[in-house]
């Protein structure tokens, strides 16, 4: 990206899994060690023994450019001995665990219970993938996303990957944010290692955002840092790209719009990327109080996570 | 083995690993659920977040049938992604865990940590891999093998596979083994299930055997049970078919010797196997109280096992 003036720039992203994944990556692209990525662990679950952050890890694996392309989650190249075996040993198949993943589930699990810290255990297994952004998890505490659905509450892998989310949800509640202490380098950022643009990237703004907001301190952050809060719809043409973004936001009671993702960030953004589907909508945003900026943001290439970052910087610096 | 009169023949079987295993196989294959095989678990330890119970895994596999033939533990048609992504991350890698392993490791870790007990896991995974005879663990408490080495003491994974065993041994340490209650399955059959023969296979005496019957309660009931036990040497013309066996009783002060295998057994085994090779041996073992028979005991090939085993059964039937 020759001249987009991003040198110097200190930037907060926060992001949960594949679509927020991917413009994580043309940020880190640009911004290298001045990008900090906070990452949603609501979704983190234990699973036949290993502690498992499927977020952290789709953007960990994304910046690494080992993510893998067909299945949006896991390790490019993977193989599934292990699972095949589970099979054969009558264990449970629901979620899948490739024989490389695991490594990174096994290494992580060991050391949280050797007392480690997850960002301590997710700095290590960054450095060791070659990512020069730093990713942190939004909290070192548990805190997990819960779905109170026509069915009664399940925990969120259970509706995301063992239901496929054909189940209506009603709410959404993320047991133990109130008690969890936000992520100490994301406070640490409020001060002289302020950020010069916050990005929500565009991840399901109910199951991956939200639960970084819920930490209690990240929402004010963002709400009083005086950097411009930039964010990208997940909703492109009333629908969502990849997961169950439109179909909630039907069943919570909403227009499937990126009109109702401005509504949702009301307050916490100073502008809103829509995708050029979406022209029609700027004039709602703008009075909702953000700017709307009309972009291709429908990221199929490693060149458009590059662009679509390159305009979120350029957006903010605009803003400042 | 036509001809074989083991009809209705109960029989426990002390084995470690690769030697042991193979004549549990073979007497698995004369016995079926008839044989209770006596696990040792002295080098269980955990590593990378998992329980291991290499031993245990070693006579499940083989029994199952899908032993790697060429390493001498392990599923056979193993991958090895795990461990290829475990040293990019920069973890441990002088254990070396097969993909298809590890889902043994998973599923036992996550039900030990459920509260649940080694038989009860080791029951199911030997069910789920269509084994008959009986697995169980000699005790489901912890213990753990530990050497004084010239070196200091050393935790038994840290000798075997770290360091290849090539430290000299002073001595030989049961960790937790007086605190230890014996296997109940096993303790039961002091009783109306009893025996009509104990064999104790080919497997380290000092690594494998030892503690197993340093679990209280063991040594007595095979001490005093009024089935014949026949035990076959692990050492053949001076060495040791595999492992350490003959190095660390050198190290110990022995001559590497069938006959010390018999002086370690004594008070114990009613008839010791020994090979062909150590005939001239057979009286000094007859002297010091146990009948010696002269076989063939290097197992080369299943029909090696089997024929094995049956020689076992009809030396007990016949000292019964």
């Amino acid at each position: 990206m020759t001249g987009m003036p991003t040198s110097g720039m200190n930037v907060l992203a926060l992001a949960g899994g594949v679509g927020g994944a991917k413009l994580a990556d043309g940020l880190a692209h640009l911004l290298g060690e001045r990008l900090t990525v906070a990452g949603n662990t609501g979704d983190d679950f234990e699973h036949l023994g290993f502690s498992i952050s499927p977020d952290l890890d789709t953007v960990m694996y994304t910046l690494a450019g080992i993510a893998n392309p067909e299945l949006g989650w896991g390790i490019a190249g993977e193989t599934w001995s292990f699972m095949e075996q589970v099979e054969r040993l009558g264990g449970p198949v629901w979620f899948r665990l490739g024989d490389r993943d695991i490594a990174t589930h096994a290494l992580r699990t060991s050391r949280l219970r050797s007392g480690e810290s997850l960002t301590a255990v997710t700095a290590d297994l960054c450095r060791a993938l070659g990512i020069s952004a730093r990713v942190v998890p939004m909290t070192d505490d548990r805190v997990r996303t819960m779905l109170e659905t026509e069915d009664g509450p399940l925990a969120f892998q259970d509706y995301f990957v063992r239901l496929k989310c054909a189940v209506a949800v009603r709410s959404i509640l993320f047991e133990g944010a109130e008690q969890a202490n936000p992520n100490p380098a994301l406070m640490a950022m409020r001060g002289e290692a302020a950020p010069q643009a916050i990005v929500i990237c565009p991840s399901n703004p109910y199951l991956s955002i939200d639960p970084i907001l819920a930490v209690p301190g990240l929402r004010d952050f963002i709400r009083e840092t005086p950097a411009p809060v930039v964010a990208v719809s997940p909703i492109v043409a009333g629908a969502a790209i990849k997961g169950p973004a439109a179909k909630l936001m039907a069943e919570l009671g909403h227009t499937v719009s990126a009109a109702t993702v401005a509504e949702h960030y009301r307050g916490l953004v100073d502008a809103l990327l829509i995708d050029e589907a979406d022209a029609p909508l700027a004039e709602d945003i703008e009075r909702m109080g953000m700017k709307p900026v009309v972009a291709s943001t429908v990221m199929r290439s490693r060149a458009d996570r590059i662009t679509l970052a390159g305009l979120c910087l350029k957006v903010a610096q605009d803003l400042a």
